[in-house]
């Protein structure tokens, strides 16, 4: 089901500056029994990248609105929102009084094997650099080539996810997920300040540190580094938690902070 | 006039991936008595920046059946081309078989005073650094953040244009225009190996120093040797050439040089 500001039809003008200049941010979310799992956090992170694109994210009432009819229709389905600065002139300069577009789509729920979550996945290490951009860093907005050219560095079905380092070769992520490493009793995530994407599970893994009982560090991350850990997991609002199990010639067995986090998240899912 | 894919309908499909991710490039051409000026030229930096994408990139012929109804409606006019890679599931991946999108968009020439091409312009110098990403430098695709932030950081309409430097705090190019710089017989212009687009203009003047009798170079060009250039110019296929008279506290008088290179630009526009 699509809706385009709360309506079902099912078209972008082709002067939407979404489509212009990928001038918007986005969401991807789970929705269990008609509802989004933690949609508080969810509109908390649209409004604030919108704040940050100086775009007018609408109120939590209207997405909740476009949300209840999704609900109707696929009450347990994958829901993208997508808020655009809205129809634009030619140029880049954005006008003041443009209504912001929004775009609420469902999809189905995907279908990872479910040994990625009970075993862990293989994964490779993309060519493809992030540039550091501090003053996009973070958001999750539409300029998404990065990623596109990374996730096509491979075809292998086998590979379930590829790493990115940035531009100075420290690791930062997973081509559509957020990466910790666990070494020792310590919890460490790469800091997103020059480039990658603050997702709501990273936020969520981060502040179960101390019900876990590990430090939380947040910080530069060498692959060697990475090499070292004990246990490394991937992250996001439709997989969830993956361990890694597999990367190049390097092997992990399976941990035992990974499941902690798991049950914690899915204990609360509001 | 806008045509989608050939038809005058107006719609992009909200799972449209130049929508979704940016994943598309794009043209900004100038239309004169129902001809694109330097067609061939822009149709092939179209075609070979979908090749660096890897998006098919329709043949010329299509764009043209598309121009020649565009013609018929608006003679003298602004064409933009927006090609993508299609419609897309959900996720990064790209599926190998789908059908590029094509946008054709026209619009009215626009109504820049005449004393900017006679007189020059005003500039300022952003904040904002461009990043590093040599996977996507010189290419005109649809991940313009960078730019629309960078245009957003001034309202005031004196100001012309914005030049913007990149993260090693090189000079690069305006929010719009590729920067060409004139000191003694040299013409200059910023390498566009790491950021930056590389259009169609840039590419004539390029092409023009033999007839100036000027030594082409291209390379890394400081705020400072910018400062200490004889003339500075801003070109694009729209504007053209525009000299620029004032950034911040410096003032260049009319030169010898800009006048010669807008003379042979519409001395040979085809």
């Amino acid at each position: 089901m699509i809706l385009v500001n709360g309506d079902t039809e099912t078209s972008i003008r082709p002067t939407d500056r979404g489509f212009s200049y990928g001038d918007g941010i986005f969401r991807t979310m789970t929705m269990r029994d008609r509802r989004i799992i933690q949609w508080q956090r969810h509109y908390r992170k649209l409004f604030d990248d919108c704040e940050r694109l100086g775009i007018n994210c609408p109120a939590a009432t209207v997405f909740e609105a476009d949300l209840a009819k999704i609900s109707l229709h696929d009450p347990d389905c994958i829901v993208k929102i997508i808020v655009t600065r809205g129809i634009g002139a030619r140029g880049y300069a954005a006008l003041e009084q443009v209504e912001p577009t929004r775009a609420v789509l469902s999809s189905t729920l995907p279908s990872y094997p479910s040994e990625y979550a009970t075993e862990g996945v293989t994964v490779r290490l993309c060519d493809l650099r992030l540039a550091h951009q501090p003053r996009l860093a973070g958001i999750k907005h539409l300029n998404r080539l990065e990623q596109v050219m990374a996730r096509n560095e491979w075809n292998d079905p086998a590979i379930a996810e590829g790493l990115l380092r940035d531009e100075t070769d420290h690791m930062i992520s997973g081509t559509m997920s957020n990466l910790f490493v666990i070494r020792d009793r310590q919890l460490f995530t790469p800091d997103l300040a020059s480039c990658g994407i603050a997702g709501v599970t990273r936020d969520r893994i981060m502040a179960s540190a101390v019900q876990l009982g590990l430090d939380l560090m947040v910080g530069q991350l060498e692959l060697t580094e990475l090499l070292a850990a004990d246990e490394i997991l991937l992250c996001n609002s439709v997989i969830g938690v993956w361990q890694i199990r597999e990367l190049e010639e390097n092997r992990w067995i399976k941990g035992r902070v990974t499941p902690l986090i798991r049950a914690l998240l899915e204990k609360d899912d509001d």
